[in-house]
């Protein structure tokens, strides 16, 4: 391809609305333009990007034994409803009427029309096990859209459903996809691990994630040096020595804390840490209010409440002051957890139970109580663990010490058991006749967040790095003077040869000045680049690759071949 | 692939609510489902031979210098506001809001969106000419989706748009992408006519639109046997001779005609044939009513009327019961011309100018006028023609007599000149620095439209007769008996040696009824089919094609040899 020809805005300012270097650098190589927030097009450079990984996901998905199928991204309201899910989703569902008043949604995701699709079709174990996938636009309606195509409101997805007559062959399915996502992650020069996820909106089930590693992930990563446990923070089971636990019961007392609300002030106040205060959180959920107590010095994990309650995060809010002084009788900054009102249901971490002596508040405006202990002065639900993993927790493996670590979410995969077969009533006849619901698995690839997710990962001050595999093109032919015959020469026959032998091949044969040519190659970020310049009547190129400071002037027969070379023996 | 393990649903049956031969053999095939009305999915078989489709378009798009692109299917309502078809699109258009009650609509084409893309970036004259396309998912809320892929909500097209400098430029792409689309529609093996096309909701321009020919087409094309005049029913200039205006004038004289309210009616009544009549019209059209005067014996066009009018369809309606007698004075039945309250705009077909002593309706109930003439008797807004080509009428260029044939449309073009670049103040800079707006063409392919236009152009009682060049598979082996070892054998290893040779081979493994396993051969519409059955003790098979009807017993070396040449020598 000419550059004279492409259509390839380049920009030398950082846009002003770019958050990462991937979204930045996406835009300012002409990649991908934003049409309203969360809302990208692809300009010509990056929709090849984009094929390149379509290709490896298309061509592992294959290998593994998927068969590829395009759903529609319109899906009707009823089959949410018969898994429960078009309330569940809540605002992130776009949602529409068509000219009737039937009422649609643009999927977000397909297990309820896979599962339609095959429930009145495929009904002997004999076809079993199917693995069907798409890659397919998929709409996410965010709360906040951001960096770009990372969290996308319309965005590129490959999904694929398995299909399976039992667990264990639905756990044979399982690894199968996960092999493939390896090989897929791998192709595309991503560094990533394999965490357990949350299923969130899947349902209860085991899911792993697969992250690619970068400080500006969004998702934080759990993980243990010591033993191979990792988990997102969303899943990680919190583990840690709770300091205050060997003292010996003393009686409660009352204490007189004027405007003392935050456990920072109490801090202060008492002169003791964070560990000697029990918080207790009041949320309202689905009309009921809900009190949880965690030790002072953690943090809730909300999706561990969520799953507890078995409710959707939209579902979850804290409660209003009108209804903390409500049910505390006290201003917000004083609850706790003896004497709340009779209809509050309160959960209570585990971990609280082997505490002493802690701090909590009066549910009286300006009071706390100290030296309050579970089980003598107040008694709730016990739950395992509701807390948020944080820098210096032990394994809940190994009880070495974790890591935590930030990560952008490429790939997940879920094992969904029978939780949409019940729903949708999808069913098959075994062996022996009898009826079976499908076990199922679900699959997902962020294709455009995998593209942002590299250049995350491949970036230097002065652009993007592309693997070889999904660069846009191969080789950049920069010709610093195309109006002198013997460069322009040179560097036609060269970029005719090249292609001939299979190499994609960028011909920068624009006028202008020399510096902006190699400014703009080194922003998009291919591989490797030829310059023809003043060294042409010698019949002499300068190659350097993009991940390489070293630039070499060598004739051009031998820069074909090791170009020829290199390529070869990357993607082979 | 092994048909053992594809997901490939056939049916015996013909589906209740298939109603063109495409429709339920692409249903019978297990190539398509549908999920709600006009929304369908693609099964592994189907969806191949759309990649194949999109495919063939890429590679052309690409030769015509076509740049790959993909834009987003939601689009916010701003953009269409502003080049005035957020109102026009009517309820064609699926609307919704997001989170933040923002309006959006599900792009129905991307004239708006690619002009907003270049409009900020595209500055001087030398980066024109531009072709930017993409191959991207369209969604149109029909008033009635029918046939299958043919009329379908959600749809696979291609659309391309060109940016030029001046219109002469603009002609130039407008002439590339023609014979681009020759070029795909010619792989394709579809036949088809390019005719001249109404330009509808693009806006006044010139354009023409791919036809394939075939009688259960939607769309009437009118063309001429003896000079190359072909357009639309809806574009086509009606022309033909009048018979009555060669009479003198006579007096009008009002008749009563109790209760005869139809040109049928009216025919027996005097006695005369429908050409005797003037049928006066009545619509109402944004709050108006309009009246349109044509002969008895003909239609009106509604899309003439549309253009005349400038409105979209959904705004033109018939008047009704009350409005009729509201500007008549009369009941239905009795409408004319004359003495027509005044604030209804009378459009007369200018064939009415030539016509004499012609027989109205009195604007009275029971009555009716004869010997009445224009110019005479009542004046109007006289329009050249606003009627429906009909079988007999002459080529307006030639005056020989037409052709009328049934097609479907799957491609369309057109010269929008700078309807929006001026609507979205998209322009650039000249050679002499001047601004200019830029000078567009829109160009769609139906992908997924050409797929079902080509099963019904091939096609026969038993199935599907893909094209080689699309066929989902080149060839299928079929195995009668695959529990004998010697059939088994010959089967796979013929398998093996044509996919090593780039051939696409299916392989039918399946054990059951060799019947069934023919019958789905034929039904599905592989091009070439290797029956492997009683004589593999010999080392022979059975080739037959698909579109012949003799089979041929040959040593499978033969057999692979001949299904080799014919492969490479169809696709070369």
């Amino acid at each position: 391809m000419r550059m004279s020809r492409m259509y390839l805005p380049t920009l030398r300012q950082k846009p002003a609305e770019s958050e990462l270097p991937s979204h930045q650098l996406l835009l300012r190589a002409g990649m991908i333009r934003k049409l309203v927030s969360g809302v990208y097009s692809y300009l010509p450079l990056g929709y090849r990007v984009l094929r390149k990984i379509e290709k490896i996901v298309r061509e592992e998905m294959d290998f593994a034994g998927g068969q590829e199928v395009l759903m529609s991204a319109i899906q009707p309201k009823e089959l949410w409803e018969d898994s429960g899910r078009w309330e569940a989703f809540g605002p992130e569902m776009f949602r529409l009427k068509d000219r009737n008043e039937r009422e649609f949604c643009l999927g977000p995701t397909h297990e309820e029309i896979f599962t339609e699709l095959i429930r009145s079709e495929l009904k002997s174990y004999k076809q079993l096990p199917l693995n069907l996938y798409q890659i397919q636009t998929k709409y996410r309606d965010e709360r906040r859209p951001r960096f770009g195509l990372i969290r996308a409101r319309e965005f590129l997805m490959k999904d694929a459903y398995s299909f399976d007559m039992d667990e264990a062959a639905m756990k044979i399915s399982y690894k199968e996809m996960w092999r493939a996502y390896e090989k897929i992650f791998n192709r595309c020069n991503l560094n990533y691990r394999v965490v357990e996820g949350d299923a969130g909106a899947m349902g209860d089930s085991d899911s792993h994630e697969f992250m690619a590693m970068c400080d500006n992930g969004e998702s934080t990563v759990v993980y243990c040096p010591s033993c191979d446990y990792s988990a997102t923070d969303e899943k990680a089971i919190c583990s840690y020595e709770i300091k205050n636990s060997a003292e010996g019961q003393t009686v409660k007392q009352k204490i007189f804390t004027p405007d003392i609300k935050t456990i920072e002030a109490l801090k202060e106040f008492f002169d003791v840490d964070g560990s000697s205060f029990v918080k207790t959180l009041l949320f309202e959920v689905k009309g009921s209010v809900v009190a949880v107590c965690i030790p002072g010095d953690r943090e809730l994990n909300v999706t561990k409440l969520m799953n507890l309650l078995k409710v959707p995060e939209h579902e979850i809010e804290m409660a209003s002051p009108q209804i903390v002084e409500k049910v505390t009788g006290a201003e917000v900054g004083f609850a706790g957890p003896i004497n709340l009102k009779q209809d509050v249901k309160l959960y209570v971490d585990a971990r609280i139970t082997k505490m002493t002596n802690f701090i909590v508040g009066a549910n009286e405006t300006n009071y706390h109580i100290k030296n309050v202990n579970y089980g003598t002065d107040f008694e709730g639900y016990i739950v395992d663990d509701l807390l948020v993993v944080q820098e210096g927790d032990l394994c809940p493996r190994c009880s070495d010490g974790i890591n935590l670590a930030k990560g952008i979410e490429v790939g997940n995969i879920f094992q969904l058991a029978t939780k949409y077969s019940e729903g949708l009533k999808a069913s098959f006849l075994d062996e022996n006749g009898r009826e079976q619901f499908f076990w199922m698995g679900s699959y997902g690839i962020g294709v455009s967040r995998t593209l942002a997710a590299v250049v995350e990962q491949n970036y230097d001050e002065i652009g993007i790095k592309w693997p070889l595999a999904i660069a846009p093109y191969h080789v950049i032919i920069t010709i610093i003077n195309p109006s002198k015959e013997d460069q322009l020469q040179l560097a036609e026959g060269l970029y005719t040869d090249l292609k001939s032998k299979g190499i994609e091949v960028l011909l920068d044969d624009r006028k202008g000045s020399p510096g902006v040519k190699l400014t703009d190659a080194d922003l998009i970020g291919i591989p490797i680049r030829i310059v023809v310049g003043k060294d042409a009547p010698k019949g002499e190129v300068e190659l350097k690759y993009r991940h390489q400071d070293s630039r070499r002037v060598m004739p051009v027969e031998e820069a074909m071949e090791e170009v020829i070379d290199y390529v070869r023996c990357q993607l082979s």
